[in-house]
């Protein structure tokens, strides 16, 4: 992949899934990515405009099917939802040889790899058009060798409480407010979405577990390349029954000089939908955030910096109240830079860093 | 794999490896496993006997060659070494494909898949043997789904101070106590030696990342429909810098209801062979225990039930010495039950967990 490709014209497919607090994928690529998104595909939502949900700035018809958004003349069919386990709707299949029968190229995030898929490779060579999987791992396969950072680099982990409450957000509007304070800031991303915004990377959960580290580790070494504040994007949570070791592979890997906890407000659960009986409380955040502290010095000494708050669900001034609660009980600065940008979590770390 | 298969007639290759501390899979599979050892390849060693090392009851011959080792009529050529990043020596090729030639199967734990070798699948296909790839990851993709254990189950998980310290010998030690003590003992393989000894398993530091604590999971599922007391066999170390994250896959996979800390006596620091100026100091023994509580209970409770330690560098009077000290400065029951035996342990277990 190449970081300095030209812009797309993307059409998103997100059937069924273009909900707020969803399509976590489409919504990440919109907001995020350097690509012109022509249409989303989802008929539960169409006829609509990505406007409704996310401000005057996203003017991008929803449309009912894949033939509407053709019509706004796309080069790319980016499949714009991640499932549990990653493998690939049925109903879609028809749809995606579609596109390329119109020739399209076809950007998946999924698990299963539609490039190894026999029609759709086969539909693809005869259209002339290419399919690209970022979950696919690349084929570098080493173990972490303790490497130290680079003079004057400064590496930011985003870790959280659970999953999808905006880990990746936090790195992006982080790399952003460095950019804007005249730094080198640079996105590190370690999945299917950041890799889609950025244009490359690597989705870290489809590594070998026994490079993980040493994938984690080699990202940070690209990053440092491109910039001096390098924000990695985090993934699961140190506590997740499912993906806690995803979680402490780039915590170790990327040895972080300072971690950033993003926690939704009002979470209190791992959303385990497998075992509706089964109960997996969240940490208290102070005791969770001295946990990572612990855990990481393991292999090198690092801090939690900065809480960042996911108020998506309350109003402004019940934020901004919890968020001085959330200073107050952490003894941490505070913000929702999703909501109200990165600045003042990134003034903390360049104090903290300094 | 099948647990129930008749025993194999073997022959080891671990040219330049099958010396004391090292040769690990060899050595296991001499110890623990339930094949015939015919010879030991290994030019650097021959002519020389295995019972030189490991005591009288393992007479077998270390040869210089596959030729001399195949006058002892073997089956199978097992790989029986597992260099950094798993990938095979160019040098046994040839030996391979002799291997192959002369009708036996190939069991293999690297990391490249010899299967996969076109010159070694045609090979085998035109002689009609098998290649066994034990670190071959299983089709299954599933991520954790919470599982308990089932009533009356106890599962125990190894975990250690580093790498290639004894964890697999402990969970086997602690197997056969439990055997000897009529109950029905488990020994859950997630190494590819494991493997090799017990007929199943998974190699889960092959796992992709994502399903890693699905992978773990899931073993324990199969360890409890063989038996009431399941031994995990741990991987690596949770502060190891490379790998940490399937240490913890492991920890929050399994859900023990106990783990035993495996620690070699005078390990001071991690052998990181790649960047000899690196220091990654071990945690102390109390602290590092400490610290597994608290990280497994993240997920689910559990305790360091006992210590284990590598006593093989010392002499007995010294190594029940340090036994003693350790057990007063962890307050654990402690052992060596590799050299002595797992019952103690194993008394400890029972007390602890009833």
């Amino acid at each position: 992949m190449d970081p300095h490709a030209t812009p797309r014209r993307l059409a998103i497919l997100a059937e069924g899934e273009f909900r707020p607090h969803s399509g976590k994928t489409a919504r990440g690529v919109i907001r995020y990515g350097r690509d012109v998104i022509v249409a989303v595909i989802d008929s539960t939502r169409a006829p609509g405009n990505v406007s409704d949900d996310m401000g005057e700035a996203y003017d991008i018809p929803i449309v009912a099917s894949l033939d509407e958004a053709l019509r706004r003349r796309p080069d790319t069919l980016l499949i714009g939802i991640a499932p549990t386990g990653g493998r690939l709707p049925e109903a879609w299949r028809l749809a995606i040889l579609h596109a390329i029968d119109q020739g399209l190229d076809v950007h998946s995030g999924l698990h299963t790899m539609l490039g190894d898929d026999p029609e759709f490779a086969a539909a693809a060579r005869a259209r002339g058009v290419v399919i690209v999987d970022f979950r696919r791992a690349p084929d570098r396969t080493e173990t972490a060798v303790g490497r130290r950072h680079l003079p004057g680099k400064k590496v930011i982990l985003t870790v959280g409480t659970d999953c999808a409450i905006g880990k990746m957000s936090v790195a992006l509007e982080l790399t952003r407010a460095a950019q804007a304070a005249g730094l080198a800031g640079v996105f590190v991303p370690t999945g299917q979405t950041g890799m889609m915004i950025a244009g490359w990377g690597v989705a870290v959960d489809r590594v070998i577990s026994d490079f993980l580290n040493g994938t984690c580790e080699w990202l940070v070494e690209q990053g440092e390349a491109l910039g001096d504040w390098v924000f990695v994007e985090g993934q699961g949570s140190l506590d997740h029954p499912a993906y806690s070791s995803v979680t402490l592979g780039l915590i170790h890997g990327t040895t972080p000089h300072a971690m950033v906890m993003v926690h939704r407000v009002g979470l209190e659960q791992h959303d385990f939908e497998h075992l509706p009986d089964a109960s997996f409380p969240l940490q208290p955040l102070p005791e969770f955030i001295r946990l990572h502290e612990q855990v990481a010095r393991l292999v090198a000494p690092s801090l939690v910096a900065a809480v960042a708050l996911n108020t998506s669900t309350l109003g402004e001034a019940q934020a901004r109240r919890v968020i001085a609660e959330t200073a107050d009980l952490t003894g941490l600065p505070t913000d929702d830079p999703y909501r109200f940008g990165g600045e003042r979590l990134m003034d903390a770390l360049r104090a903290r860093l300094s």
